[in-house]
């Protein structure tokens, strides 16, 4: 293997005990693969004890893109910390490390700080210094602007470090550490019958990470897709040696050669359905009511538009974030007239399920599969939208659990 | 005034409260001098657990020079966190603020990580950033060397941040907020008499500070010396406007009017005397005994060779610190054939007591004064030393304070 990059979250750097163990599985890994690079979190509690600080500092109130910056100093302190830490363990072991922060990775990003992209990362001596045998500690979460200001990636960003860096090095691989042991077929709390994934393409991942699945950040799964980088997710929790076939492997559809029509089932509870009633049917409506909503920053999901009319008026439908249910309403209220319609109703006790799969297209019948089997457990759909990988319906939350074990059976998915 | 430069310790900005504090001395000077640059230490506590855990991760024994450089890039995390809340606690007062870390600053260091010296600082863009009257929050004690890692400044290094700060800006003063109100003529714990000097000269801080007087650390003072900046040592915790007359100014000699004979009394009680008996008395023997204690960096400090002789021999006595007696007895030990003596005798019940004043230069008679209050109060004088404006004294360690109340008295310095 050419170079490899690892990635440790939070938990996994919890304390110098769990720091100590990384090491043991760095120095285990470095005897596999010496052009190596770790990317590390801050120890879990930290970041959300220094952005408390900084809320008390700027004052709840004032807090927003007038103070991101400087959170963004505050904050990315946490990696710098840990990277620290990981590059002493390691030379404690007598291997050779050094830690690189965000500004001396010259892991560039845009200024949006709090929430930046980044844009690149092309560092000669960084490239040098990882294939001279030197193990790389590289601070996740954080790069650096075009006016030398550090900033952080938001909340998960560590797993976008690590792909990023994994694509500036070319690896053969980019293993994500976490605190479970790979990607699910779907949540195992649910069902005891949800079985580990040995592989899943990058597709079917977005989608999983979009629909809420934790495992991994979706702006990572996106910029593996875009850059090739073959990334598994697997555990820190096992002994420093992985296990060939453990964790999964999230790769390019084509070195899936046992393709399953459907690959996982997913669910949301985090969903509010709006109905707006008697909307005026004239060209461009859809366009305004939509238009005011993004200006606020919400983000709509499913949009159905109710074929039924009466004397020029119809019926909209769709679907946001159940957090951002009371500000969309009052940003719907305000734009009343402008929309023109006779009334809102809003649901927020409604949970979205999914069943995502690359085989679905070039298989028939799927959602025909879904409908039958919410169907039998007297489940009623709400609103239903679809992808060319996913179908999504949207159903009472008090079925949540039970559609997901229904439609798991369904598509064969339950383990042994 | 020019340009303004402040620096608040590790108490002063020991929690959000304080560094809401903070932002009001800072707001309040802001009005008096636009141009204007914080210089902040970590919160009070933070480096003592920083350094713990790299002590962890490194292993108490392997802890040397090897890991110093990520010992670096850890504790210098502590004054970033500080820098950036303070930044945000001024922008909450509506004014504009921008923090500063030593890899932003350009303080350039050599690589003596842990410990190292500051070589410059020349940043065009943070001149020019202080004279747009966007205040400075500078990181204190760290900058970065010549392969672009940081570096800190060891203990006390925020001190020296500041006065490299007001020197690269050609400062008029530089304000150093602490937890006392200024520079006393003695230790206030040990008499009640002692008095806040409203001047001093930066030679007589230079002795104060390198004989344990912990308000200054001594690289501060050499650096404002070499710069002349003027330094002024104030408490942070009186109300946010300084009082015209408060705290005490460090400044060239030639800026007292009013000059004492003796401007202080000091003493240090970690001190260790060494009695190396019946030494071969030939020539460069002075230069092995003091080669080889350097080498151990072992900081020697008096040293008298006794005069009396008998058979070619003589006797060497000197004082090193007590922190250090073990490790040098341990080293003249392992050098005794080399060095050639009789017999060591460590006596670790000892102090120092100093005088120290510039008047000295000009005036005869102020060592006979100090040794005739001691010889009054039946105190033995073990060694003398003296510089051109410091007289020293060691002693056995129960008379330090009656030592330093009889020498305050003496030299006029008690409070009225």
């Amino acid at each position: 293997m050419k170079r490899l990059v690892l990635k440790f979250g939070g938990t996994s750097v919890a304390n110098l005990e769990r720091i100590a163990h990384v090491a043991e599985i760095v120095a285990a890994r470095y005897q596999e693969c010496p052009a190596l690079a770790v990317v590390v979190s801050a120890m879990s509690g930290k970041t959300n004890e220094l952005v408390e600080w900084t809320k008390e500092a700027a004052g709840p109130a004032l807090h927003g893109a007038e103070y991101d910056d400087e959170y963004d100093v505050v904050v990315a302190s946490g990696e710098q910390v840990t990277a620290g830490l990981l590059a002493l363990a390691l030379r404690k072991r007598g291997l050779k490390a050094r830690s690189w922060l965000g500004w001396q990775l010259q892991l560039k990003t845009d200024t949006a700080h709090g929430k930046a992209r980044i844009l690149g990362c092309d560092n000669p001596a960084f490239q040098k210094s990882v294939d001279s045998g030197e193990i790389a500690v590289v601070a996740g979460f954080q790069g650096v602007d075009d006016h030398g200001r550090v900033a952080t990636l938001g909340r998960g960003g560590s797993d976008t470090s690590a792909v990023a860096v994994a694509a500036a090095l070319k690896a053969g691989l980019c293993d994500i550490y976490t605190d479970v042991d790979g990607v699910y077929t779907t949540d195992p709390r649910i069902t005891p019958k949800a079985r580990r994934l040995e592989k899943i393409s990058y597709e079917e991942m977005l989608e999983l990470a979009s629909l809420g699945a934790k495992v991994l950040q979706t702006r990572s799964v996106e910029l593996a897709m875009n850059h090739r980088v073959p990334v598994r997710v697997l555990s820190s929790f096992e002994g420093p040696v992985a296990q060939p076939n453990s964790g999964t492997l999230v790769c390019d559809e084509e070195q899936i050669v046992e393709k399953q029509v459907v690959s996982g089932v997913a669910y949301s509870r985090d969903e509010a359905k709006f109905t707006l009633i008697g909307v005026d049917d004239h060209p461009g409506v859809a366009a305004i009511i939509f238009g005011e909503l993004a200006d606020a920053g919400v983000n709509v999901d499913m949009i159905v538009q109710a074929s039924a009319k009466s004397e020029g008026r119809q019926n909209i439908v769709f679907t946001a974030p159940d957090r951002d249910a009371a500000h969309a309403g009052a940003v719907l209220e305000k734009a009343r007239d402008k929309i023109g319609y006779q009334g809102l109703n809003v649901a927020r006790d409604v949970a979205k399920v999914s069943v995502i799969g690359v085989g679905m297209r070039s298989h028939a019948g799927v959602a025909k599969t879904m409908f039958q089997a919410l169907s039998a457990k007297g489940i009623n759909i709400q609103v239903i939208s679809t992808s060319e990988i996913k179908i999504s319906v949207l159903i009472d939350a008090n079925y949540t659990e039970l559609a997901v074990r229904a439609l798991h059976t369904a598509y064969g998915l339950d383990a042994d």
